[in-house]
């Protein structure tokens, strides 16, 4: 039988994730049932909720320890046992770290049309969509409003930054160094871009949005959520789309004064998750396809070779290291 | 010249509210100057907000020491320089703890057709209406939700209880004793209300609400809003009206998990204040009024004498005392 690498969480991380908390085994290939097919897995993505499904339930079941780790990727159906997909099919869905994955026809979205592996993961992927859904379907953006964007060089923030932009926003974005925010403001065309680990942060973010701040796509939450509050608009609108901040310590730092500031201020701060805007992904994909096309939405990535590099390749997405979509060819 | 008999901020409370903040003094009549009118205060409203008034800028600016106390309230011109206003005419709007005050016409409200003082301070007033625009025109509540009030036999919260009855939700009341509890229980018709500072307050709240919660009613932030909002469910609306748990004290406490638990359970929280509602009040009044008519609203108040009483009201009001909206009769 053929063997199968496979990435295991062997310990769970008390504060910040380390290469420790994962270890490689072999594995047999798990032979599809009835309904499943077998995936040979080719693109893996590398994404900071990896990291929340550790700390106990979210929108998912927590991962365990034993557990193979599951991950959103791309890969082509090798066998069949489902009327749905053919051997050759391309698809994509919740995976694993593993060479070869067996899971249910109706748990994977067929690949249509012309591909290219990179974009599916990108701006045809969770990253390219969780920015339009929460900018377009959370926020409901207008022409000429504020927008900042926390993590604006990570995989979500390179889209967030753009499709703000091509909707013609005033877009600041937040990065956590000098390097990041030169980056970011050379590479995705935003009018500004503020390290926010940098001194007198909140003066420039004052400076920079002396009108405020209309809508405030999250990534981050703490003690920057806290600060950016406090810059916001009577009426702005939080994004609120995950707490990178968080994810890596065992206790939790809220905002301070909430809700007395969204009292104050009528702020509204809503949650979501990608899986929730599936009828109005045909939209999306439209749009996003188009200003791609049309060299509006360009995709920039941090690519891994191999299986092995995903631990790092995650480790590092949550420290910060990388630009663009971090992804895993395998 | 007419003496005015006024309240004074004498002391900013360091923690709880007590009698020693306020002083009385007379004070000489304000003559109206262009535009003005000089009013005789029939009643004040006294709010939990007038005691976040004390703490800093809100949606108006802080009351400073030294200051007669602003509260909302009613009253009768008895001297007009206003062509909008006539000698005799009643008026509600932002006032003073004081026997007479003297406004510009533009800041008032005149009470048309048949009135009933009282009901213009609570089912016509501030209070009714808070409620109705929270639960409608934030939460947008749907037949048959689950609707959970925190103070519900507060102010605002005796017409959140009903509102949300009336228009066939499930409606869990929170009130800080057994007593109040059976009270609301009583008197508003309600499926059930819970003491939330009994024992298994959390084991109560699940048991009553195993279905989870669709809308929260929260006037009061702190520890409570953390418990409730583990049991909202998935896309939960959360009306953010009043932080009461804060306003007597130095340091503010958020719920933990913030925005983790937004983004996991995609909630949105969102901040109101009345006067945000201007438009929607004519529909507003005429439900409220209609309600009331039939029988369906009751109003219930806690009414106390004379303007020397106000300081205790307030304090009353902060330490839950009351049953109902807190009126002041002058």
């Amino acid at each position: 039988m053929k063997k199968n690498k496979v990435i295991i969480l062997k310990d769970l991380p008390k504060f910040a994730l380390n290469s420790a908390c994962f270890t490689t085994a072999d594995r047999p290939v798990k032979e599809p049932m009835l309904g499943e097919v077998l995936i040979k897995v080719k693109l893996i993505s590398i994404d900071a909720a990896n990291r929340a499904w550790l700390n106990g339930q979210t929108y998912r079941p927590a991962v365990s320890v034993g557990d193979i780790m599951p991950a959103y990727g791309i890969g082509e159906v090798v066998k069949s046992r489902s009327k749905n997909l053919n051997k050759g099919d391309l698809v994509s869905g919740e995976l694993e770290w593993s060479e070869y994955t067996t899971k249910p026809a109706s748990f994977l979205k067929k690949a249509d049309g012309n591909y290219n592996l990179t974009d599916l993961l990108t701006y045809k992927g969770i990253a390219g969509l969780t920015a339009y859904h929460g900018l377009l379907n959370i926020a409901k953006i207008e022409p000429k409003e504020t927008v900042l964007v926390s993590t604006a060089a990570g995989s979500v923030g390179i889209f967030a930054c753009q499709i703000a932009r091509i909707l013609g926003c005033k877009v600041i974005g937040l990065s956590s160094s000098d390097e990041k925010c030169d980056w970011v403001e050379k590479n995705l065309g935003i009018n500004k871009c503020i390290n926010y680990k940098g001194e007198n942060f909140s003066k420039t973010l004052k400076e920079i949005c002396p009108e405020g701040i209309d809508v405030y796509f999250d990534n981050v939450g703490g003690n920057l959520l806290e600060q950016t509050l406090y810059r916001m608009r009577l009426k702005g609108r939080v994004v609120c789309c995950g707490v990178i901040s968080q994810y890596d310590q065992d206790t939790t730092t809220s905002p301070k004064n909430i809700p007395g500031v969204i009292v104050t201020k009528r702020l509204k701060l809503e949650g979501f998750i990608v899986m929730d805007f599936q009828k109005e992904n045909f939209k999306a994909l439209e749009d996003l396809s188009k200003w791609f096309e049309a060299g509006q939405l360009k995709v920039f990535t941090e690519e891994y070779k191999g299986l092995d590099s995903a631990p790092l390749a995650l480790i590092n997405l949550l420290k910060g290291k990388n630009l663009g979509k971090t992804i895993i060819k395998i």
